[in-house]
Formats: C-alpha cells, structure tokens, sequence
C-alpha cells in the first residue's frame, strides 16, 4: 500500500495536511507586497524556534546548503577550525571547512557517544588560535545529542565561534541561541518544522556578523550580509522558495499554537518513552545512556540472528512504516526510527506494535506486547 | 479578486494545476527506490530541455544558487574572468566573479542593447589569458536577447569557458547546449519549466569538469563532483527538495508532450505578436529591434503622460493581472510582460485586452482595439 507508507525517520518527516496544501496555492509575485507580508511574519516566528534576539535568514537550499553558509562566511584560508565529530553530519563541517583552505583539527568520540567538556577544554587550550569550533547538536547518523549548552559555554570563553548544526534538534531538543552563546545555528524545513526539504534556516549573532566583514571570499548565495539587508525590507535577495514559504508561514503557526516548550516536551516524551519500549522488546540501543540520546532520532542495534534489512523490509512492505537504514560504516548495523516533527501518539504506538510485528515474524523471541505495554505506560508518566 | 491575479511577469510563471498537485504529495523518504526511479526520469528528461549528452545537476536553489555553482566549481582567486554584460543579471556574474577573487573585465552593452561578436573578439584578442566569459542569454532585466550561438563560437575559439544564464531563456528560446559549445548552462525552476521557484539546474561540459579538477576551493554545495558522482546513482549528495522534484517530474512530462521545438515555437509567437500589438496600441517597445528580443519578456515604455506605477496598478487591482516593473535605474520606466512557461493563447490575448483597458482609464489616446486585433492577426499568421 505504497500510498499509505509512513514516514519514521529523521527526514522528511511527516507534512500536515494544512501546511501541503497552502504549498500548492499558485505562485505569487515573490516581490508583492501580498508576500513581503508572509516572509515578515515567517522572520519573526523563526525567531521564537530558534530563541534569538537575531534575525534567522531563510534559504532556498537543504540543510547543507545552510552549513555551508555558515562557514563560508566567516572562514578565511589557513584559519584554524576546531570540528567535534560525533558521526557523518559532524564529518560533514570537515568536509566543508577543508573545501574553504581551513586548517581542520577534529575532536572524535565514538560512534553513539558524545563529546565530554574537558576535552573540548584540553584542544582549545592546544590550540588557542581556535577561530571557529563546529559541532553538531543532535546527530542523525547515530541518535546521539551532544550537552550544546555545557560545550559553547567553553567555546564562548575561548574567544571563538560557536557553530551549531540545529538541523534535527531545532524543535525536538531545547536549543536556545542567545542565552546559551551560540553563534551560528542552522537548521532545515524537513525536521522539526513539519515541513518537505528545500527550505534551510541560519541566524547569526553580531559576533558572527562581524567575522562576516574580514572574510575574504564570503558566499555569495549565503551571503549573510545581503541576507540581512533584504531581511530588513521583508524580503530575500534571490528569488525564495515561494511555496515553500506559503508552507513555512502554515507550519509556523502550527508550531506557534503548541508552543515551543510543549513542542520540546513532546519530543523528549517520545523519545524516552521509545527508548524503553525498545529494551522491553529486548533490543539493545545504539546510544547507551538516556542523558546522551537525541529526541529526534532513536538508534536501535538488531537482535542477534535477524539482520537490519529483514526488519525495514518488513516494516515497510507488511506495515507501511519506513524506518531508516545506519549510514555508511552502520549500514546494516543499526536501524533508526524518527520521532521528529508531525508525530502524534498514535504514530509511535502504531510503529512500535509494527516493529513487534515485524520481530515477531522474524522470530524474535521476547514477550509479545511488552514494547507497546512498556510505551504505553511511560507516556502517561512522563 | 487577491486569488485571481494572473502573472505575467518573468518568474515565478504560472503553475499547472497537476503540477501543483504532485509537489502537494506527503514526501517519501530521499534515499528511497521509488525517489531514485523519479529523479532517473528527471535526469534523462533535463537532458532533452538542454539539449546535451552532459548530465544535468538538480540543485535545491533559486537560479542565482546555480550560477554560483557555475563560477565556484571553476574558478581560482586571480583568474580573469570577461563578463558580458546587457543588464542587472549580467552585472550578477561580475558580483560573483568577484566573490571568488577573479579578475573581471567587463564588456557591457547599453540595455535594451545586446553584445556585438565583434567587440567580444575583439576584447577576447586584447585579454587572451581570459579563463572564462559569462553571458545572459535572455536578460530579464531588459528584455534583450543575446546571439548565444554566435558568441559561443568565438568564445571557444578562444579557448575560454563559455558559461550561460539560461534562466529564462530555455524553453522560450532555442539554447543548444552541446552544438553550441556551451561549457555551462544554468537554470532555474520558475521560469520555463512551469514549476514554483526553489530548483535550479546546472549543466557542465567535460571541459568544465576538467577545469572542476583544478579549483583550489570548490563549492561543497554545488561541487559538480559530488553532484555528478550521485547522479551516477540516481540520487543527490544532499537532500533534495523532494516535493519540488515531483512537480518538476510532472511538469517535464508536460515539457515532452508539447516538445522542445514546438514550446520554443510557442514562445516565439507569443513574444512577436505581443510586440506587434504593443505596437498596434502606439506605445514604444525599450528593445528596438525583435532580432534582439528575449521570447520570455517584453519591456514596454509607458506613453508620455501616463507613469509605470498607475499602468501596474490598474492592471493588478482591475484586471488581476500582475506585470513587472522595470529593475533599478529602470523602475518606473518601463514596464515587462512575461510570456514565460505554462502561457496560453487566451492569457494572451486577456492581458492584451487589459493592457487596452487599462491605457483606455488612464487617458492614452489610441485607437481602442487595435491592440488585440494585431495580435489576433498575429498569432494567427505566425
């Protein structure tokens, strides 16, 4: 039932109907004033996800895209990039800063775990030229979240920048800006906003803004500073996403109505109520400890005998949930399961009665009913 | 009647109603067997719309990402760049360019002018380190189109990239990538591909992909390596807009029905005919000549005595019909018609019609009529 596939993984995340229809009004001028209006009231909301007093530019781009805006921006040839690396979206601000002539040095922790403070501590004071340190708040390719607030208080110390990948954490996870120093976060439409890919979102602090003016070879599509002036008349330098945006403008009322905190709340509900309805099944999860793990993104280690593969097949063909593989070296180590965005109850006790489902057919042995029991009962307490 | 305006100005263009349903789709995940067979489509099809045998990169961007990525893959600081310049979008090469450090020599025509190949040989004979030449085809700004074909010739006789905004241009105009000798074309999803902004499309010769290999400091977002090598495996190394990527498969199902030779044909009449009436109706055409004329956008100046603002207004809040105006030194001094992408005989002749009207309010004496009858006669002889 192709149609009915439901999507539980950490992107594109599920879209409400209001906010896909309002994506298909016909195009407007993208210079009327009809939607300088739109874009005027979708800067001012984003300002509330994001906690900022700054202005949050939106880009026609996926998140990437914002990544690199992020660095090319302040990043000159030969500075020195401090990149903590928890997985694949955190190699990825390598990758980036390389591709800009930067001098990377990379803090790793293993796959599943996170970065501890005092090391972050020992590398900055290795390298006190340090001008940027890049991390990533909640990592898709593992479902581990990295202490954001504990870790850009030291990098705030040091003197550099603060940069944070928001991309699945932005909605799922508290991610406060402005009173935890960071600055520059980005984010994309496919996660926590509800929303299909196309659109990505970057706010940068004054701090920021001003490494922006001694950068050499600044972007020029993400451009900060031409973001800025246009932000300023309610409009974009370059032609917007239009209907991406009507879909945005949709999303964000959404999002406002709940609230950001009720938002929060609910993904970290979810997630830990996932988490031990997994243990109940007798899985064994990729993230050991609760106090590391993203509420965007569970990661879950197959039970011994019954590969990764067999439990998505079945999941999508017999049940219609899609679920998504482990990425390179995890690839059919690890299965992940999304609980990012327009997720309601429902859908998480409808995808965990299907992964029992599924491991029963498999021939899982544990006791049938237990993930869903388990769930059931730490949603009402928590 | 807000929900009635028609734009017939250069971009975004209207939207047919299927297209608009398929990009309304809930997504499906990006890595998935379903999403790849869609994009396998897209990829041959774009390959017909640019008329080469080189692949055709889907960026999710607006059109000025893609050009960007032309001159980010291909340039190192000090190179010299000549950038031929009829208009604001020419002038938005040399703005790049400059991003990048080049050396950039400027041919520029007076607007409504386009570039003569004798004054390009003979800069190309005074600068012959020249590394590459930007040129508009279809200058939105102004409405003149310049000889692509003719100039792409002496460019590669020079040895120089050839690297072309198509923005507009494709569809509307014949722009014949590989028989040509275009190194690179670029364009953009809300103008003749009938889609909302938000993807743009970049192709690049194997002369373009050899001097990729010698850029110090690539784009990471719009590295046609990374593009090219996902290509290969019907996917994209980052996410891709998925929703706009099912209007785009829908909307190329339209684009191939109709046929590449008979759309150019289409918007070939369109444009003549629409310069005859424009004619017809007393009021001065700002490109003098239709052999320079761009097929996507007419510029129109206002007759003495009635200004640009009261012209678009009465159009809008009467007839909801949306034109553009003129762009920096030319707004208020001209106003442009957009015949560009999913156009009908009727939106012509009803925005003719309104234009009469509109003229007929504000005072212009002219003979009533003559407007829709010249291109009625037009349309029909041509």
């Amino acid at each position: 039932m192709k149609e009915k596939t439901f999507l539980m993984i950490p992107g594109p995340t599920p879209v409400p109907q209001s906010v896909l229809q309002a994506s298909a009004r016909h195009p407007i001028g993208h210079r009327s004033p009809e939607f300088s209006q739109i874009l005027r009231e979708v800067f001012l909301d984003l300002k509330e996800i994001f906690q900022t007093k700054n202005p949050v530019f939106v880009y026609a781009a996926s998140g990437t895209g914002a990544m690199c805006g992020a660095l090319e921006n302040v990043l000159n040839p030969g500075d020195r990039v401090l990149c903590l690396v928890i997985g694949n979206f955190g190699e990825r601000w390598v990758k980036i800063a390389k591709s800009r002539g930067a001098m990377v040095e990379v803090l790793q922790a293993d796959p599943g775990e996170v970065i501890h403070p005092k090391d972050l501590e020992s590398m900055l004071q290795k390298f006190p030229d340090t001008k940027a340190v890049t991390l990533t708040h909640s990592e898709t390719s593992t479902g581990a979240a990295n202490d954001v607030k504990s870790l850009c208080a030291i990098i705030q110390k040091s003197g550099a920048l603060a940069i944070v990948d928001g991309i699945t954490s932005l909605c799922a996870m508290p991610c406060k800006m402005d009173e935890w120093g960071i600055d520059i976060l980005v984010s994309g439409s496919q996660k926590g906003f509800m929303l299909p890919p196309g659109l990505a979102f970057l706010s940068a602090s004054k701090k920021a803004m001003e490494a922006r003016e001694k950068c050499l070879y600044p972007s020029f599509y993400f451009d900060f500073l031409a973001h800025q002036k246009a932000l300023e008349k309610n409009t974009t330098p370059y032609t917007p996403a239009v209907n991406l945006v009507f879909g945005l403008h949709e999303a964000l009322k959404l999002l406002k109505e709940e609230g950001i905190e009720k938002i929060n709340a609910r993904h970290k509900r979810f997630a830990l109520s996932l988490r031990q309805a997994i243990r109940a099944m007798g899985l064994e999860l990729f993230v050991k400890e609760d106090k590391n793990a993203s509420f965007a993104i569970t990661s879950i280690l197959p039970p011994s005998g019954i590969d990764v593969p067999s439990i998505r097949r079945v999941l999508k063909e017999d049940f219609d949930v899609l679920v998504a593989n482990g990425q390179n070296a995890l690839e059919n180590k690890i299965f992940r399961i999304g609980t990012l965005g327009y997720v309601c109850e429902r859908d998480l006790i409808s995808a965990v009665a299907a992964l029992e489902a599924t491991l029963y057919k498999l021939g899982h042995s544990f006791a049938l009913g237990s993930g869903v029991k388990t769930l059931i009962q730490n949603l009402k307490n928590t």
